[in-house]
């Protein structure tokens, strides 16, 4: 039987009902939807980065990125990157931020397929991503 | 070739489009998005648990998870799990259905990754729910 | 290591952000959101197939298509089809169109699980497609 590991970055909050943050099984990752909460410090609420959709997509961003690497991966190994957004007039500022944030990240490899919907969300939220990576 | 195998529970109609309730290739298992309907009868119309959104979200994590058996999988074997929810006021009832649900089931793996997004569904209906499931 | 490969048909544009219309890696095919832009020609802004529903799923179905067969598939490797619809009051007239279109692909194997939800898209568009396929 192949593992099946748990992922949960010291960034991140224990989960807050019966998921994981991600979840690896043999090559296949997978991250959880993130949002662009702050890297949690004990004892103060949930706090998304912000305001603007720039610090948020970066905050989410980073936390996607953190649950790949918790899991041994990296943005290389993505295969598919799904974007939430909020409203349809957010999608040329995020993605100039998404490519300006892929550029220096240096891959290696053929970016990630995506798709971008607008969806609801939380209220605060602006953007929320998931991915699916296969390692290897 | 790895046979792909197309997944119908007993409790489910014949898909209503060319679409399958579930396939299976290899140890990939992908549940396509169930909703909140009773077990078929012959002669009924589709009728969803209601009308509380603790009743569908039941009934359709029922649905999914007869999805997986069906194909020879677990909840245990569940990478991801995607919560289509029509308001985000019943973010928080959900949660306490899905946990306790979850509590019931026993896992003796880590829960799945999951993403929850707020999205239109036909009249009716208050969730939806995938999954991708990953075996042995 | 498994080679990660980008898929760009001869009908797409190069994408307009730092993502894949597709990546293959091993036996995983990852096609991105898709929807109806008809083929690309040289100095053509990005036009939908239209203005009809019909028209604009076909177009999106044929875009999804040539990034499966650009990588080496074919929808009978389509495990999961994701539909992304602006409008419930769409679902039947799509669920026709897809029904025909994959009657006349001659399917040889079970067609894709597949999620239909209602949610946003930039203006003028009014279905988009992703798709995971699994090969061999």
């Amino acid at each position: 039987m192949t593992d099946k590991t748990a992922i949960t970055p010291n960034t991140h909050t224990i989960p807050p009902a019966k998921f994981s943050h991600g979840v690896r099984k043999g090559n296949i990752l997978q991250v959880a939807g993130q949002v662009g909460f702050l890297p949690a410090e004990g004892g103060r609420p949930l706090t998304p980065a912000g305001p603007t959709l720039r610090e948020q997509t970066l905050q989410t961003l980073a936390n996607v990125k953190a649950v790949l690497e918790e899991g041994g991966a990296s943005w290389d190994d993505a295969m598919m990157i799904r974007v939430y957004l909020t409203d349809v007039d957010h999608f040329a500022e995020m993605n100039d931020v998404y490519d300006a944030y892929f550029e220096e990240q240096g891959l290696t490899r053929p970016p990630a397929a995506r798709t971008t919907v607008y969806v609801g969300l939380p209220a605060g939220l602006l953007i929320e991503i998931d991915a699916l990576a296969v390692l290897g």
